[in-house]
């Protein structure tokens, strides 16, 4: 009796691991690359240079370094991949029309289509809208004033080519200075009602862009109600806190959906998880300042995305911190100081370690 | 008032994150590469070829790759790093003799000087007995007869430079045709003071080797007495299931300790850990076998060392599982049919999943 869960046909030629290229040098890719090594796949990088934080930890062997980026570039990249992703939505059309003819053998991920859908609704919200969903603003890009109207949250779903389809717990994400600064999973005061219902507009969602990969949805949440935000279908700041705080990582169920892998279980490890991202100050020398956080608050996880001091720069991100636990603001005040003198943030430095 | 504590001084120049380097491309290097990711260091490796296990995930940019690994490969290599370290202890006295002298501006951590002490520990015990332990046999290599007389346990403990030191939770280690593939964190059925006891052993013992490092020490306890086997001053197996089990893994903290940074917190975030290796069996196709086991058991966590089905070879080490949970007989349960199903095990594959 021969089903898929039967063992490999030991007379079959062995399947290799599939070589998996990711387009962008950025902290994404780092991250993704970082979870991509318990997988035992090839991992290969297109960086503009050696230097690039995903270039600095993936392996020479594949690293490819773009200095422009043409579309002759990645189609020569993606040649000697199976499966190619990218670390952002904002592929050139005209490198999204020439991936597919020119790389059949290619498994492009998200596909074309896909991110194209996301690409025009993240434009527009006309097709979120035919798709029957309330859509937050006229545009997509939320951007500081929406928040004013409601909380954002985001939800992820990460879907396999056969529709199989996990869902994470709802992020509340919180601005400082008009950016995106703080992530709290599960969302704190959140209606059980309205977090199914997330949940519920990214299976659907998901379904309906016919998404293989990983899809976050922004929502505005406002008077009981939600609607959409922005979209985006490459691993998302709202789910760095599950590298520390959920049994499978979003970059790892990423990986796990664009080559088609079973998805591991999503669930948070602890009661809260609260992210902080880090941007840096004016001094570079993070490394010593994160000898000091390591000093005072072992528990928290921090992520520094770079080894070279010269990309340390003010108000740029340079890694992020979590922290797990049952007292919500005691997690988001040990989260905050941590940020704050990595990056010489807006808290006196000198008061930390306390 | 300036301490220790105290943020950089803005006027002082900015110190780069450190440069390691770790002789040795098995997976004991992978696996520290992989947690170097978060910490924004450089990490080098020393590693025979291309395709060995931690060349696959190293960045290319420092991995250096000596076919034969001479005495001068290893002074260049060390010469271009600010710490070396190396993954297994048995490093030739050549070797250790010439890198203090011919690299001063080097930090070998360990220090030749501890690796020669658990290097003639392991052959004699000799130095164990002058420090008042007891020692299990009359060499150290307990082997699988020793294990007959007691069962086999193993405590680490990571120090710093000025003697700091953090401890894990004693994990027992089990056969299964003479060779160790099973590890149970915490150690199930132990008394807390033997445990305790343990703890204070390695403490002690690490300090009298005045290690820099992570030493993990092998105890057989046999009639509620424990008594030492053998010494590692490099990552351990035990430490395995810290990577999924622990707040800070065994492997970060090793980096911790030979960076002097200050260590994460240790503990354990599941009432049970428990690991087991994956050997490579006829079929080297482990990947699509991984495939079938993420579909069986979403909660296990997988570790595959390599992306070249021409190392899945019969009987050599290839990976290893990892979980975690409640139910202890379940938690073993489902570690070994994973194991097994991966490594075409003594188990007949065809019932799993079941």
């Amino acid at each position: 009796m021969k089903d898929e869960n039967s063992p490999p046909d030991p007379g079959a030629s062995p399947l290799l691991p599939p070589v998996l290229g990711m387009v962008g040098g950025g902290y994404r890719t780092r991250l993704t690359a970082q979870a991509a090594i318990s997988l035992g796949i090839g991992f290969r990088v297109l960086a503009d240079a050696p230097d690039d934080s995903a270039a600095q930890v993936a392996p020479g062997v594949g690293s490819v370094f773009g200095g422009n980026r043409s579309t002759d570039e990645v189609l020569a990249f993606a040649a000697g991949c199976e499966v190619l992703t990218f670390e952002r939505e904002d592929v050139p059309e005209e490198l999204l029309g020439k991936l597919e003819p020119q790389t059949p053998q290619v498994a492009i991920r998200p596909s074309p289509a896909t991110l194209r859908l996301v690409r025009d609704n993240a434009a527009r919200g006309d097709g979120l809208r035919s798709f029957g969903f309330a859509v937050a603003g006229p545009g997509v890009a939320a951007g500081p004033g929406v928040a004013a109207g409601g909380r954002e949250l985001a939800v992820s779903v990460a879907r396999s080519p056969e529709g199989q389809g996990v869902t994470y717990p709802v992020t509340l994400m919180l601005r400082r200075d008009g950016e995106r600064r703080e992530f709290i999973a599960p969302a704190p005061d959140l209606d059980p009602d309205l977090a199914l219902e997330a949940q519920r507009i990214a299976l659907k969602l998901a379904a309906e862009l016919r998404l293989t990969g990983l899809l976050t949805i922004e929502l505005v949440e406002s008077g009981g109600q939600l609607s959409i935000g922005d979209l985006a279908a490459t691993p998302h700041d709202s789910g760095l806190w599950t590298m520390d705080g959920a049994a499978t990582s979003a970059f790892e169920q990423y990986l796990r959906a664009i080559l088609d892998l079973p998805f591991g279980t999503p669930g948070a490890v602890a009661a809260n998880a609260v992210t902080v991202t880090v941007l840096g100050g004016d001094d570079p020398d993070v490394f010593t300042r994160f000898v000091h956080v390591m000093a005072a608050d072992s528990g928290a996880r921090v992520h520094i995305y770079t080894n070279q001091v010269s990309q340390i720069r003010p108000g740029c991100r340079v890694g992020h911190v979590t922290v797990t636990g049952d007292d919500l603001e005691q997690v988001r005040d040990r989260a905050w100081r941590a940020a704050n003198y990595l990056g010489l943030g807006t808290e006196d430095p000198t008061e930390y370690p306390a």
